[in-house]
């Protein structure tokens, strides 16, 4: 996959497409990351990248110019059609179904704007998607652009190891996951649930389904009307919400 | 405001960090953060920091003590009681309003965890807050912190200029933004609307106001009955739903 990040910050980037899992996935080639400052592409003499809005208001908007021109130069020796994301709080919530979506995409690039506002022409003529990773106000779209690459790279094939994939796999498919613990059995006097020493593999795993469901249940709901439950889980559910109701 | 940042990758925080709003945060001394590694807390002779999980299972948990001890060191020379904030899948859902509280705070301590998960009694005994920013799997809790600490940062008083403060109060505020143009009035045959050029400023309001309502009905009905609207808002609405089925 190629990604490239148009930005007037490009080094803010730096330690995050640095470390971790971004820079795996660049040394196993499942990834080409760029980072440029649009404001190269402005043809304004003080390559200036924003103006005052048409019919008054506070703040600067950014003009069009430089972002299509930036786009045109990333997309002339390619046929393959980019999807061209904006950050911005009005764009669709972000999920893990977006990002599994994103992760069959050959090219993405990312517009993060800054201080106010994109011209609507841009909104309107040249991005394919309007993305918000949640309900808060952030200073740009960089950390935006940030999080949405991190959640695809880690889905391309070939980035994560088997293990750590397999992990993740109770959030992607719907429910929270259940409670970890690991060495000592006793910290500073809060101990580990008896049922985890034991040794049983029947009883540890019906205790994790039951955790799992009782905090999904607790704290996240919505979750449990969205997924088929097993008649077993059913019946677990139903024992979860009787005990918390008595 | 103070805030510490314990992540087993602190050089993924330097760009974000060192620009922009952080960097005119810290330059201000609206706020003062600093990113420690807490492998460097751990009493394990091999520094580690996981182990495997209790029970059985993929993947290592990250062990108590390290976390334990980091917040004590963190916490032993000062009265001020800090908000420990765990960065997470299952925490509550991150938002404006939860950036507001927090931005109340003297003292602010993130958990960044990697690859697994946390042992529970971290998440028990040790944490006051658990936040998810949204509902996808990102690599670690770092981005999450970074997402947290922007929101709650251009909040503290004297961070944001007067004019960049008042830009975002339409998003706070409940709805969405209207539309922006700037120039040129005409880019590549795409055109400004005409009431922008007009100069008639209660036009522009009106314009202004019902395009607002327009996006955040189509996009964001959901905010639409979480506010108040006033008579006209409500006149506007109707005339915009009206519209769309007809």
């Amino acid at each position: 996959m190629r990604i490239d990040v148009l930005s007037l910050f490009p080094d803010m980037f730096s330690g995050v497409f640095g470390q971790s899992i971004l820079k795996k996935a660049q040394e196993k080639n499942a990834l080409e990351i760029s980072v440029l400052d649009f404001r190269q592409f402005s043809t304004n003499k003080h390559r200036n990248v924003d103006d005052y809005p048409y019919g008054g208001g506070a703040g600067m908007v950014l003009t069009p110019q430089p972002l299509f021109d930036a786009v045109d130069t990333l997309t002339k020796d390619t046929s393959i059609k980019p999807r061209i994301i904006l950050l911005c709080p009005q764009g669709d919530r972000f999920d893990q179904k977006k990002a599994e979506e994103l992760a069959q995409e050959e090219h993405l690039i990312f517009l993060c704007g800054h201080y106010e506002g994109y011209d609507e022409r841009v909104r309107e003529y040249l991005v394919t998607d309007e993305i918000s990773i949640g309900d808060y106000v952030l200073t740009g779209g960089e950390l935006g652009a940030m999080v949405v690459i991190d959640a695809v790279s880690r889905l391309l094939p070939g980035v994560l190891g088997k293990e750590e994939s397999h992990l993740q796999d109770s959030f992607s498919t719907g429910i929270l996951e259940h409670p970890h613990y690991t060495r000592p059995a006793d910290f500073r006097g809060m101990k580990v649930p008896d049922v985890l020493l034991s040794g049983n593999h029947k009883n540890i795993e019906n205790w994790r389904k039951k955790e799992s469901l009782k905090r999904t249940f607790e704290r996240r709901p919505d979750l449990l009307e969205k997924i088929k439950l097993s008649a077993d889980e059913e019946k677990m559910l139903k024992e979860i919400k009787e005990h918390k109701t008595t």
